[in-house]
């Protein structure tokens, strides 16, 4: 790769002469943090584009300068992929002057949106319209789509509707040298040569940066209903799942497991929030049926939880019967991370195993771990998608950085055993900064070796997002 | 790229001195032909390896003496992917003696088989353990799974369960310079880099070769329903699929269209196939609801039939009320085909357009064609997923010869006219030799230019499939 030049005052005239005023400015504090405190951007100046020929117009000119380009959503990554620590400053290119929802087609259950807009904004376009867009993550009040496309975001409808890369039916983006790719189809079949929008879902700006996209919908379910279920060890949980996919299919939208030490860490920190259990039970499952019209799902959930009774994979249960009863049950699902960032982990891993081996992990990692005294582990996360949140506590009354200096090895001991496994050491949230050096390790060597070449091929100068996903 | 050199009896004796004996042997004529009989293979030499170990030597031979490579799978291509007419013969590469399903993981709904694994076998291994594998194609009997995912094929499932690369976790690939990449995943999350198997799904076989693949099985529905339906038009079959999805969700598994040249073939050339109306409608739609327990498909039909009466959407309908009468509505579909085949098409075209535009397309395309005299049209198609087969016949008493000179010039004003739409010249059968001009003349600039970089990048010889995709 060449070697980069600074985006500098010089470049910045150059490049400010030929686009709008007030397309470039110097990049304000927001652009150079992100929601964990790892990294620190460098100061530098962003450039705000209107259109995807003004995003093509500066990709050109960064790549005929060899000035980098750090493509920005809404700043919601966790492994610092939108943050640029060191090396020439790259120019921040945001996309949040880009929002228009292009188009809405309900009878195709199809939605084109700009790059910038709102992941939930895109959400509530849907629902106006009596369809779904189920992309659904914590973030989704200020995550972008773009980003949640070049990240292939998850989150909790996973199970039923696929990751991001499953709800893009095209895309419009801008490629390294500059040139728009105009692939924003609404097609359901189209097989016309290599999947291109494929290959730049994943690649997390590192070959070009996605302006607009054409997102599938889906219609809404007519009936939601919501149980949360105490089974006896994550194997019970599995088969459960296998149960309720046999009784109600599709139906089946999420399907989450929860640890006690969850729902300790929520007792302590966060007494408001009301759990359904007197005594907490060691292995909880919160399970969610969306099923279509004519079809009750409370009936549908307590066929399931008689039918687990019977197979002894389940030992109590609570079915919600209102709205309020369903909001209070994932409150406490979803109030468990709050809890954890109360607690403050000393790791976490956004791990995913093979479904069947998920027990097996879960029985073995303590092993793995056994060299590290003094700690706490809180389990959860998504047990339909195999995807776990296997994340590191001190001992109670001890502080996250009592374990600086263990914390590197923490991490390896989770990563070996899950890759071991054949799992994966980035679920969903991708790899950015943060696992450039885990990708390496554990990446199968042809794949990264196709990876590089594949880069090289199409950003020889390596501008986009310089020094995230690959080594520059 | 490399000036490509024959896979003579030279390069033949050192190659098979390296590999078990009955590995390499003359091609029989059966790799030399194709189901259209468009394209005549050459004379050759055919390689029949028996693990991706195997597949990695020879694809490294090759690379190294600059031959060429031709993968092979059941030889069911419609478009001339799997036969070389010219240029220096390549190598044959038949996955066929590689057929083994590795693994089976019924409580995780997934399969892991060989490349050369039939896709009806599949299917059955699935059955067997209780499992649905979606994919259905007219082939599946011959066609192979790599041949499937290497094409990215369709079929009558898409609607509900996409297309093959929906249904595709992981890839075990031969890379073109003989690198093995054991992307055999079995998870449904892994954000770990460039996705290479969404690259290598679509290249038909340009890129690598797929030895190995990690299938996503469904649930199989409890209970399966079908109707006929007799539709005002095109316009009104799509709200019918909109109120169908409304009512029973991702239920609907298939939504078939057929127009009365469809039904008048039949009756002119299988008269045995009982036809359900006394009239033959000129719009009819096919639908097939699967759903989960407890549900009754016929009453849900009856529902949307109803429903579609009180909208002034259908006209008449046949409720399936046995296994039967099931099979009886989907010969009608089924069998359109082969009545096509016995008249003889003078042009065929696998083209997809945006849902909401298939009714203008189908009222706009006479006039594209208002120039070629004496012709008929048969239009059917998988209308969910906005996926037309729209073949062109002769008049009645004149045969497809006499329009040999009028055969590209109808392709094009059919593919024009889709394209200006937005939509796709090819929906599912991929490009191979067929489609290479026609890549040129409608794909986007952008695109093109990125699959030509990325094919210099991995198979700088142009060894893999020379001439399909892409100008060699």
């Amino acid at each position: 790769m060449t070697d980069l030049l600074p985006a500098d005052a010089g470049f910045a005239d150059r490049l400010a002469a030929a686009l709008p005023e007030g397309t470039l400015r110097p990049a304000e504090p927001r652009y150079l943090e992100e929601p964990r405190g790892r990294w620190q951007g460098q100061a530098g100046l962003v450039a705000l584009p209107r259109t995807a020929a003004q995003v093509a117009q500066i990709v050109a000119a960064c790549h005929a300068a060899r000035v980098g380009v750090l493509p920005y959503g809404g700043g919601t990554g966790l492994v610092g992929g939108q943050i640029q620590p060191e090396g020439p400053p790259a120019l921040i290119l945001s996309l949040e002057r880009m929002t228009a929802i292009r188009a809405l087609y309900p009878e195709e259950n199809v939605l084109v949106a700009e790059a910038g807009a709102i992941l939930a904004d895109i959400q509530t376009a849907a629902a106006e319209a009596g369809r779904l867009f189920p992309l659904s993550l914590a973030s989704e009040g200020s995550a972008r789509i773009g980003g949640c496309l070049s990240t292939n975001a998850g989150g909790v409808n996973v199970l039923r509707y696929g990751n991001a890369r499953a709800l893009c039916l095209g895309l419009e983006a801008v490629l390294p040298d500059g040139s728009l790719w105009n692939g924003l189809r609404r097609l359901h079949k189209d097989n016309t040569g290599y999947d291109l929008k494929h290959l730049l879902m994943g690649a997390e700006g590192t070959l070009g940066v996605i302006t607009a996209a054409s997102l599938k919908l889906s219609p809404r379910p007519a009936a939601t209903g919501t149980a949360m279920i105490v089974v006896e060890s994550p194997a019970a949980a599995l088969r459960l799942l296998a149960l309720a996919r046999d009784i109600a299919g599709e139906g089946v939208s999420a399907f989450e497991l929860i640890h006690r030490t969850g729902l300790d860490f929520l007792a302590e920190m966060l007494p408001q929030v009301r759990q359904p259990f007197a005594e907490r039970p060691e292995w909880t499952v919160l399970i969610e049926l969306g099923l279509s019209a004519g079809q009750a799902p409370e009936a549908a959930l307590e066929t399931i939880f008689a039918e687990a009774l019977e197979q002894g994979l389940a030992s109590d249960g609570v079915i919600a019967q209102s709205e309020g009863q369903r909001a209070g049950l994932w409150a406490v699902r979803e109030e468990i991370p709050t809890a954890n960032r109360m607690i403050g982990a000393i790791a976490s891993h956004d791990i995913a195993l093979p479904l069947s081996l998920v027990p097996d992990f879960i029985a073995r990692a303590p092993e793995a771990l056994a060299e590290f005294a003094d700690i706490r582990v809180n389990c959860f996360g998504h047990l339909g998608d195999g995807n776990l949140h296997y994340n590191v506590f001190p001992a109670p009354g001890r502080s996250k950085s009592d374990y600086a200096a263990q914390r590197d090895a923490i991490s390896r001991a989770v990563h070996d055993l899950c890759v071991e496994m054949g799992g994966s050491f980035s679920a969903e949230h991708g790899l950015g900064r943060l696992k450039v050096a885990d990708l390496e390790r554990y990446g199968d060597p042809a794949k990264l070796a196709t990876m590089r070449a594949i880069k090289a091929a199409l950003d020889p100068h390596g501008i986009m997002n310089p020094g995230a996903v690959l080594r520059g």
